[in-house]
């Protein structure tokens, strides 16, 4: 297959860059955004950068009705020596892929799809931001645009790339959060589209996420759906536990979310020669754990945050403090080691910075 | 509050109607739609009837990445003297405001909705078909605009209601269907948005339809997500059993979708003093009433067919002839009796229709 070129209509009046203090998340985007087509049939086509402006959909377009709509969240960084930086993106647009086969949308070519995003990035350099915990989000999302109202898979599709100068996640350094444990509510069960990064999913947890604002929480603790005892996930976020000096995540089931971090931290633990055990993990055991006085730290993992260290878990009216509600070691070590890889700072040991400037050569 | 009034830009040049001979569902549309505005804080405004025409979004709009959208389906049906009919309008409004309410977004006024549908199909009155067996079909929905990445609620929505011809559901008369018992996907589980006309359980349930049309079958049979062996809908249909006399439907239980026809039918047979037990049915109880040949009928329920009746289940490879593959006596009765109160041809004794010519009044 010829790999399609990509076209370029680019605009001549640049926007007027938001300041880079108090950059609001997801709220500023870029002059330009990647757009492609696909037509049952023929495939994925007009592989284009464009100027970022609305889209245009029948009423009875899938998406509004049906949901079919993936998407993905990765972010550019600016490294001291001005070089453009991304963590991972070919695993972006590995999970992209699988989360378009559950919702029965067209595979994009990965590689295309990641040439698209550099050329895209080139064309918004500018706009990568420069102050020290600032990035440029990068959201990939894949729409079903037919006008059709019955119940069954588009035969046409948009791929769209946009892109959104974003502040730090920590405004005043990393510090743990509170997390209320779910009860009522499910994200996801087995079976379900839960592994699947898809707009479902989020408009789903709504509901649980404004009972716990309103009581003071920053996010949710999910518990399965079957026996509402095992962690899930933390608000958006996989999640991780150190037990007497053992790390913990839940094992990958079908429900949970496969984050690009958690994978990343895995990964980097097994480096580090102290590998991650991947299994079921109950509320009773967590428990348990802290009465003994061994849980000793507990973090969520996410590309927004990185890693989010939880100072406080609310189980049914039952506090347990983690830490003193204080970042732990290790939560600490991870956070500086990833995000100093991701920015140039430390040696890229395990391959994963894909750097745009100069060369677009692979490094590390 | 006063009830703001609605807006009219109506259009010149009509489209061409489409052949009423082999009306393709949902493909067609009308020339104009029904659209309100919400801003939080104002509430509903600009109440509109306007040209249809597309939907013109921030491709950050967080209907395209975080799914906040449910909708509604109702039909209007043209009676012999020519009069337009509307089944039980104000379910499908109250629905509407529980699903909205699931998915943290604005309730709308149920009235003014009703007041705007039926003012659009003032305007549209011609599309109404005339065909026996073709209806209107009617689309509300509600989609949030927001140009925003953040996971939370939007705080601008627009209402929309938009109408498509459409021929009947049965193209040769009423006729039973195959049905495979889907065991490895969940349509939903409790906790999660089951309960809602949302777009995330259609695009989560289009992979399980794959199979099923692949292998032979219209349909699934969705089981409980928590112990697998519950019945909860078929497809996008509740679902009705007679067994050894008496009629059985799985009761509401916060995964499924509570259907106003299951409403209507269970209403029905209350009037016609057989009362509908509602409860949880297993599987395994469906194939020993098989196995006993107390497994009389089997039928689906929804606006789409009114009645499905299902001919073949299969189960685990396990075959189970319904009433020897043909539409049982009570599927019969309740499709003729629901179609002849829709059109006017019965007593609507339970008052169910809203007729919309020449006085608008509600009848029955």
């Amino acid at each position: 297959m010829t790999t399609p070129k990509i076209e370029f209509n680019l605009t001549d009046s640049r926007k007027q860059k938001p300041s880079e203090e108090n950059l609001v998340f997801g709220r500023h985007f870029t002059d330009h955004m990647f757009i492609a087509d696909y037509v049952k049939g023929t495939g994925w086509q007009n592989h284009r950068i464009v100027p970022y402006a609305p889209i245009s959909l029948d009423p009875a377009a899938i998406v509004f009705h049906y949901g079919q709509t993936v998407f993905e969240g990765l972010k550019a960084y600016r490294a001291k020596d001005d070089s453009i930086r991304l963590f991972r993106p070919e695993e972006n647009f590995k999970r992209l892929n699988r989360s378009l086969d559950r919702l029965c949308m067209p595979q994009v070519d990965e590689e295309k799809a990641i040439e698209g995003l550099l050329e895209l990035l080139k064309v918004e350099e500018e706009w990568v931001p420069k102050l020290e915990g600032n990035s440029l989000y990068i959201r990939p999302f894949v729409i079903a645009t037919e006008a059709f109202l019955g119940v069954a898979p588009a035969t046409t599709y948009q791929f769209y790339i946009i892109l959104s100068p974003v502040g730090s996640y920590y405004e005043e350094g990393i510090h743990p959060v509170k997390i209320l444990v779910e009860n009522e509510f499910v994200r996801a069960v087995k079976g379900g589209t839960g592994g699947a990064k898809t707009a479902g999913n989020y408009a789903s947890a709504l509901k649980a996420q404004e009972t716990a604002t309103a009581q003071g929480y920053s996010q949710v603790m999910w518990l399965d759906g079957v026996e509402r005892k095992y962690v899930e996930e933390v608000g958006s976020m996989n999640i991780f536990f150190k037990i007497d000096g053992e790390v913990i995540t839940p094992a990958v089931n079908g429900s949970i979310l496969e984050g690009i971090t958690r994978k990343s931290i895995i990964e980097l633990l097994a480096h580090w020669g102290t590998p991650v055990t991947e299994r079921k993990i109950s509320m009773e055991e967590l428990a348990a754990a802290h009465a003994s006085g061994k849980l000793e730290e507990v973090f969520g993992t996410g590309t927004a945050a990185v890693i989010s260290p939880v100072g406080e878990l609310n189980w049914n009216g039952k506090i347990m403090t983690v830490n003193e509600g204080k970042t732990g070691a290790l939560s600490k070590k991870l956070y500086d080691t990833l995000t100093k890889i991701q920015l140039g700072d430390e040696e890229d040991a395990l391959q994963w910075v894909t750097e745009l400037t100069p060369s677009f050569v692979k490094i590390g």
